[in-house]
């Protein structure tokens, strides 16, 4: 794995430092720093711009922009949305002896920036040396509230260190914001209001008709003016410093964006601003880091090094899953059936915010076993968006649902037909999560109620699609895509073949279940979707006898007819300078050998795990692990876990440095583009799927606890069907705490074993 | 084979006729009256335009526009060109009492139209009542000068039936010209000139900076004034009829385009016009038909019914092979080596005025017995885009030369990149073309001028693409799409390979042979090239070991690996409402089933015909072809030489009707967007290859005539290395007879046969 470290924050357990600016480094800070409270996110832009190298980036959930595209063949998307930059509510002048901030152009020392992960506040502080002699510590502090998702707040503090006299500041809400990639701004005229330090401004989306209410409440001792600038409100005042007296400033602010316009939402925009009007900086601030307190409590996870020798690696690995958890909880956390979570979070304009297969392949595990309500919320979102999927089928001349690639708001967005026409994993992975809540939670209201009609839709989107070989009478995908998007148009992909397969006999089993359980519901369901029993015969037939290319040795699957057969690449003989390929070889030629992106067998057998035998895991383990190049940064959690369960522990930790510390260190060499938000995700999988060794495909939860050399403990705790349990690995024993909950059965190291109020002692 | 004739125009040996006007049809008539001189082409638009539906062309071969597309992936073009209506120089307005002349709107009867192949003269005449009461006939001529392929001519005759007095004539020359397709005008600002009866016009298109001068001689025994419109030039005068008395109105443009500009291309157009004023429109008019009447004499093909009963199916085969002849020699006559040949060739927008592969593999032949200078331009013109072909290797990552899919000037202008980079055959045609050019020809200077190098550059392109299966040790070629354009990323299409192996064996050949014959060029060769003589063993190491998967009954190839197993299709099962499928199929669906496009197998083993057995013919015949549905226009020519030769002659009539009336009886119902020019080519060889069994793949001709039943005469002449040759088939026997030229050796129904002097018969 081609994979290089790129080191520059400090290492803290709770926090990540940045001592000192690195202009060069200025857009991976601005993601690293990125705020979010799944409504609202920004990124860690400077509050006062500047000519800094940068990013400007305040987006809100659901906020996007619509663009016709060429009309090409049939099935091929002829519009398509994507995530737009919303309303900058840091916007900040500050001027003294006219001379402007700008940390590209002023004198300044002691720049420290901090994001704290016990309370979600990014603070940033420097001592600014003006030409005229003067010298003035500047600290800007901000956070988006977790508890009111429309709130938001920064606080600038102001001590003058060697004089006492007059600076200037202008603060505003500003529609005046540019995307970046497309160089537009798509917000219409905006409508402005001002009252006693108080401004507001609403406008909309040009095309895509989304109206947007922004208000802030400004708390200081100071006399604002209005000031008028092309699509922003702003507030200008001379604030009087005295010398070693800190000057506080606090913004408060309001931003909605709920499907109201006009009148409508102006008026609840001001009684809302009337609301945050009674709220402090400081009162806010606590309800802020209980919050996170609490999200600690059931979330954390902690690693100890065994020895003095991995002190640093083991607190820079502990720094790295509590970033990727913090990552995850304010990116998504449920509060919105209409959100979900884009591959980049709210952290940058690419990928276009849009949210992947990732969602349940890859952070639902996480929600399940942290914040289960979130899980079904996530979920929702598909049963929410099923009547999208219905009409992509149907585009793509096939019935039932097919899920998009790639979408903000249920619709295919993705504008490259070989991924949207050709890759069905979005479809196999919503069932995949269906199937996997369930399981976990044993909520079955939500099976009856939601699940069933999606599977419903799903089994009959996969029927459609399948073809039969004539020889051999096996069902198949053909011309279709894998996980692996190094291999475009292929026969019998292992992986679409079994998680259909699975998706069918599951679809089968929910609707035999429902209608003896739920004869109500089942009725309900039929006359909905004008269901005919028939159909089951036919989603049996097919999942009976879907095709797995397999090797003569019996063990190890074909990704797909006839990919043994390609020329094969050593793939350590690419010259690192040649990654990411997409930029450096001809498009074409990345689709020509065995080289393979990411897991696309080692997928399903992660994902179906108890499925398949510790002799079969092993067998593709070793014949596809040299094959791929983790070009996708989904990839190498999977090849972690995998590792970790077949006893190559080094190898599993390898790829565990990479997937912990993915942003952290910029390993992609892209985070300036925003975080890898749905692959960090895949930080706590690899911790609790790979070390601890969880499986969660039984009806009863697996622990093979595997404790890495360098740790001498590995704890977590997470909640699951209504208890709380605390798991505490050491080198020879692991412990189960139940922390709340009746007493649960489990199986450890393939062991029974009941885990009631005493502590569970389990010898390795 | 879903096709049926729309039956339109009336059956004539020689003439296409109209009779009566069908607004409807107007379109298809557009481009059935197209007229070409291989450098300018006009659709057969009305002179006086009017509301009648119409796509108004007028077409300078190698004048196109330039466009920047999306950037994309590495390897895929970000810029395109396409050809575009340049000036129009039939512009007309006739005003008679304030009526105009607008065959939309007035009335009028006796409607006729006529193209005459024995002239390329098309006439249109009718005759106009007016509101006021009068009634005139008119009558319009045009022809494109083949002697002069830079001058072209249009007669207008006024006949005043019922009154003598004045009507209102405006006659010019407009840039003003719409790309349909694209809705915009390409050109710039004009800059006009008038004298006496004397209009001339340059312009420059916006981007790809194409400048054109257009002037014109009015001889008509009447006066003109000026007239100024946008982007184009006008005289108008007012013309006094008498009654019965026809008013002969004559107008002689040139039209030029050779790279100069500004000053230097007035002087040269002014110059011109002076030589055009001297010819007039009856002397000009004679040399045309001389020059049609050559044509005639050296590639006419003339057949007969042998019974009343096919009368009429016969006289409209003899109609059909005439135009298809006709459309070749107006396209494309070896005028120029920047030209090639459109796949609608000058009669419409569609497909961008692009050549394609076509040139080589269905055009070629015909040149190559009726006109070899023209084949030998034809092939020129590979030669010079060759650097083209080489940059265009580098960009997909390869070494050598890989010719564009589609292009005007060289440059891939394919911007459906799934083309563009993964067909290969414009490549192999090219080494197909060279070495089937040189077969017939024996023009080996050529091949040591030109020839090697481009075929020396091929293999290198086909070496650098290859890949070998690690199991077997094979050599192809993966991720490509063959000749079937509904398998698209497929591996060891046996077509690529069976091309690439036969491409590298001949460069293989010509270079050793080189090396010997011509020493000097050979290392002339290897130095302009770098080559080195090692590279050869790699041409043959792949060219020996070249996959060419097989089915078990050893005869039937299979298309690619793992075609067989592709879910069968019952084509015939497709409602013709859902043809073409691109219209009606979701794109990817058209790639999921054992249905192919076009020959693809069959392809090869028509085109090296005499390499393969006809067990080998007879076994992938009857596999591929129920299974093709004949997508493209160029497939069922292809079927019915490899039907004949299968003595299915049935099959082979029933394609070849369609064949030789593709456009004018609109088989596709699109021929309202131009011609099917390098379909129609095919018709030829479906003639020569297919009833008389021509094969040219060896070093001497041969022939197996066999005669449809319908048929008791096929007559047809062709020129072969210096000698004129006419052959008759009969029933039950053929006459083969030398015009001029030495005795020749043939094989004839596998026997051999020398050709001298006398008439030689050969019974069947």
């Amino acid at each position: 794995m081609a994979k290089i470290a790129d080191k520059y924050f400090k290492t803290d357990p709770w926090k990540v430092i940045e001592e000192g600016f690195n202009p060069s480094y200025s857009r991976v800070s601005e993601s690293i720093f990125a705020l979010s409270n799944e409504n609202l996110g920004v990124r860690g832009n400077f509050d006062e711009g500047g000519s800094v190298d940068s990013l400007r980036g305040s987006y809100i959930n659901g906020v996007y922009e619509v663009q016709d595209l060429q009309k090409s063949y049939l099935g091929i998307i002829d519009k398509t949305h994507f995530m737009i930059p919303a309303v900058d509510w840091l916007s900040t002048k500050i001027i003294l002896d006219d001379e402007a901030l700008d940390l590209g152009k002023v004198k300044f020392t002691e720049f420290e920036r901090e994001l704290d992960m016990r309370s979600g506040v990014l603070k940033r502080s420097f001592i600014w040396f003006t030409a005229s002699g003067k010298k003035i510590k500047l600290t800007f502090l901000r956070f988006m509230d977790m508890t009111n998702n429309e709130h938001v707040y920064q606080r600038i503090i102001f001590e003058a260190l060697n004089f006492s006299g007059d600076i200037k500041l202008v603060t505003g809400l500003s529609f005046n914001m540019i995307h970046e990639g497309r160089n537009a701004c798509f917000w219409g005229n905006t409508e402005e209001s001002f009252a006693n330090k108080s401004i507001s401004i609403m406008s909309k989306t040009l095309k895509s008709n989304k109206s947007v209410f922004a208000g802030a409440i400004i708390d200081a001792e100071a006399s604002f003016e209005e000031l008028h600038n092309d699509k922003s409100v702003n507030l200008f005042s001379k604030i009087s410093l005295i010398k070693d007296k800190p000057f506080i400033f606090d913004k408060k602010v309001v931003i909605l964006f709920d499907g109201s316009e006009g009148t409508k939402l102006r008026k609840l925009g001001d009684s809302k601003l009337k609301e945050i009007k009674e709220v402090s900086f400081d009162s806010a601030l606590e309800r802020q880091k209980a919050y996170w307190t609490k999200h600690w409590e059931i979330s954390d996870v902690i690693v100890e090094a065994s020895n003095d020798e991995y002190n640093i690696a083991v607190a820079e690995e502990q720094q790295g899953i509590r970033f990727c958890s913090f990552q995850m909880a304010q990116t998504y956390n449920g509060g919105n059936v209409r959100h979900n979570i884009g591959a980049k979070g709210l952290t940058g304009e690419a990928y276009n915010g849009h949210a992947f297969w990732d969602s349940e392949a890859c952070c639902l595990p996480f929600y399940l076993f942290t914040n289960p309500n979130a899980a079904n919320k996530l979920l929702m979102f598909r049963y929410n968006t099923l009547p999208e999927a219905l009409e992509r089928a149907k585009m793509l001349d096939c019935k039932g649902a097919c899920y998009p690639i790639a979408t903000l708001n249920g619709e295919e967005a993705c504008d490259l037909w070989q991924h949207a026409s050709l890759q069905y994993h979005p479809s196999t992975s919503v069932s995949y999560g269906i199937w996997h809540y369930v399981k976990v939670t044993r909520d079955e209201n939500f099976l009856w109620e939601y699940g069933a009609e999606m599977l419903l839709q799903i089994a009959r989107f996969l029927v459609s699609r399948s073809g039969q070989n004539p020889h051999t009478g096996e069902y198949g995908f053909y011309g279709v895509m894998g996980l692996d998007e190094f291999h475009m148009m292929v026969n019998n992909n292992t992986y679409t073949n079994y998680m259909s397969k699975r998706s069918l006999e599951y679809a089968v089993d929910v609707i035999h279940r429902m209608k003896t359980i739920t004869p109500a519901l089942y009725k309900e369901l039929v006359q909905k979707t004008n269901f005919n029993e028939d159909e089951i015969q036919q989603w049996e037939a097919i999942s009976n006898n879907m095709a797995m290319p397999t090797a003569e040795d019996g063990l190890t699957f074909e990704q797909f007819d006839g990919y043994f057969n390609f020329p094969y690449l050593d793939v350590n003989s690419i010259p690192i300078s040649e990654f990411p390929l997409y930029n450096h070889w001809s498009y074409d030629r990345i689709y020509r050998t065995s080289m393979i992106k990411q897991p696309d067998v080692l997928m399903f057998l992660y994902l179906y795990n108890s499925s398949f035998s510790d002799e079969i895991k092993r067998a593709n383990y070793e014949y596809y692990e040299p094959r791929t190049i983790h070009e996708s940064s989904l990839s190498p959690a999977v090849h972690s876990v995998l590792a970790a369960e077949l006893g190559k522990m080094d190898e599993a930790m390898k790829f565990f440095g990479f997937v912990s510390r993915l942003d952290l260190d910029n390993y992609n060499r892209n985070t300036r583009e925003g975080l890898h938000t749905t692959s960090i995700a895949m930080t706590w999988i690899n911790i609790i799927y790979g070390f601890a060794g969880l499986r969660s495909d039984d009806d009863i939860l697996h622990f093979s606890p595997r404790l890495p050399d360098r740790w001498k403990t590995l704890r977590f705790s997470f909640t699951w069907q209504g208890r709380d349990v605390l798991i505490t690995m050491k080198p020879d024993e692991t412990l189960f705490e139940l922390l709340n909950g009746e007493p649960m059965e489990m199986l450890v190291y393939d062991k029974k074993a009941v885990l009631s109020n005493e502590i569970l002692k389990i010898t390795n």
